[in-house]
């Protein structure tokens, strides 16, 4: 996975260079706020789904200059649904990414206030810089609107948050996580093919949605995996958080060794799903053997 | 102000049935997440957002249906304002427009993801629906984005909070004010406006903004006085609330009869604003003196 390491590194160093620049400056008024959304966006992350978006206006030929807004938009969305989701009322963590969550650095308020103004600066930034056909702009902003909102993101934590206590079955867990994690893995990915001039087909649209679906899906078999085996320096959060607080996991509804399984089943369908694009498709299927292998 | 009472009728009766629409309904899951929304947003309201929007659009002969997105995304924003600004660690309300807040009347948690919600909503909204041109559409989320994030509305409410227990003088005060509630009262008139095939033009621009940032400016000077005078049944909300909290206000700062000048002072330099605009801008006019004069 040389090459995966390598392309993850450069889209790493890309997207932290064009953040660095989309997000206001931490001298200006209201220097707290800003301070705060810089340390949520800018702290040490792997920045899958910008990567995502990379890869995926790859495969239509996509600008790479075009991409850096969406790129930005979708980490500024992921780091504000971090900020939120560790929030005492919410999952009340005080590790995230290897260092004190935002509102154990800062205060609660701030964090909440971080978080909303991180989600205005997304679509805001992708309104403002992209592609420059308008239309192909607005069409980013519904998609990621709805990946975002109520059928989303913020759907799939109320969803989690009911959990806490409940037995779920795999597919109630399945669907939760798939509007939790899944759709903004999957917005990431049509956020990215939407940059191109050369529109993707019915076909290739289904084929990507499906690889995001399996890559999303196993993203969490594993997270779950290491919350029961890894250890919490590792991981960069405290472990064993989620069955501490009874919290459904894949390890929880169905054993370590089924777990597994179920991960490397899934990163052989996302494989699958990318047939058609041939070898442009390489880092993409890397990506799915990355996520089912990681250590943390 | 017949004329007025009726024009903020219609107003309120059109953006409400377009807000009844364009809200998930509350039997989809997730239920009591889109429960919360409905409750914030459809809870009784004077809907002044949406009226800039509407009679902003009709200065400049907007289509009277392009201005419901943009008018139903303004008055999401401002719900999803309120939940936040109501939560224990913020301003910590239990009563909002005459009910139980958000997080009252739901639960921590819920109220947070619901106007996160509400927010990907808005901008999903305008980018779905309005005016055919696509450019025009993205300079309405430009404008919303800008007046919502950290240099607009959540920026100002970070200023508000650090201002509890600071003396602040009256530049300090109308700064923060001008970003908490101004810039949205400012981004409902440019909404409007930006809807109209016929752009307004530069000087035509400034008057609207002068016009926003007087009333904007007004309606708080009026708020703080009913803060003062008012009783908690009357205004929806806890009488004396500011004061107990030590927050700076404008009788705290001036005095309740300086106060009441200042607001007057507004409400002429806001008719003063929108002079060339002639008689069509009447309805704008009675707002000003509507807001002074308000006792609710």
């Amino acid at each position: 996975m040389a090459n995966l390491t390598e392309a993850l590194t450069q889209a790493r160093t890309r997207v932290e260079a064009a953040l660095d620049q989309a997000l206001p400056d931490a001298t200006l008024a209201p220097e707290r706020l800003h301070e705060a959304m810089r340390y949520a966006v800018l702290a040490p992350g792997k920045r899958l789904r910008p990567f995502l978006v990379y890869q995926a206006g790859a495969l239509f030929n996509a600008r790479a200059s075009d991409l850096d807004s969406p790129a930005c938009a979708v980490e500024m969305i992921h780091a504000y649904s971090l900020i939120h989701d560790d929030l005492p009322s919410m999952d009340d963590d005080d590790l995230r990414r290897g260092q004190p969550t935002c509102h154990r650095a800062f205060d609660e308020s701030t964090a909440i206030l971080a978080g909303d103004a991180l989600q205005a600066l997304a679509f805001q930034h992708i309104a403002e810089a992209g592609p420059a056909n308008a239309e192909c702009r607005l069409r980013m902003i519904q998609a990621l609107g709805l990946a975002v909102g109520s059928r989303g993101m913020a759907g799939g934590q109320a969803l989690d948050l009911n959990a806490v206590n409940h037995r779920l079955d795999a597919n109630e867990l399945e669907a939760m996580h798939r509007y939790k994690t899944g759709a903004l893995i999957l917005a990431s990915l049509r956020l990215g093919s939407l940059c191109a001039a050369n529109e993707a087909d019915a076909e290739q649209c289904n084929a990507l949605d499906h690889y995001g679906q399996c890559i999303g899906l196993a993203f969490q078999v594993q997270d779950d995996i290491l919350d029961v085996t890894g250890d919490s320096l590792d991981m960069g959060k405290t472990s064993g958080a989620d069955a501490r607080r009874e919290k459904p996991t894949y390890p929880g509804l169905m054993g370590l060794a089924a777990s597994r399984r179920f991960a490397r089943e899934l990163r052989d369908e996302a494989v699958c799903a990318v047939e058609g694009f041939g070898p442009r498709a390489d880092m993409l299927r890397s990506l799915a053997d990355y996520i089912i292998s990681r250590e943390r």
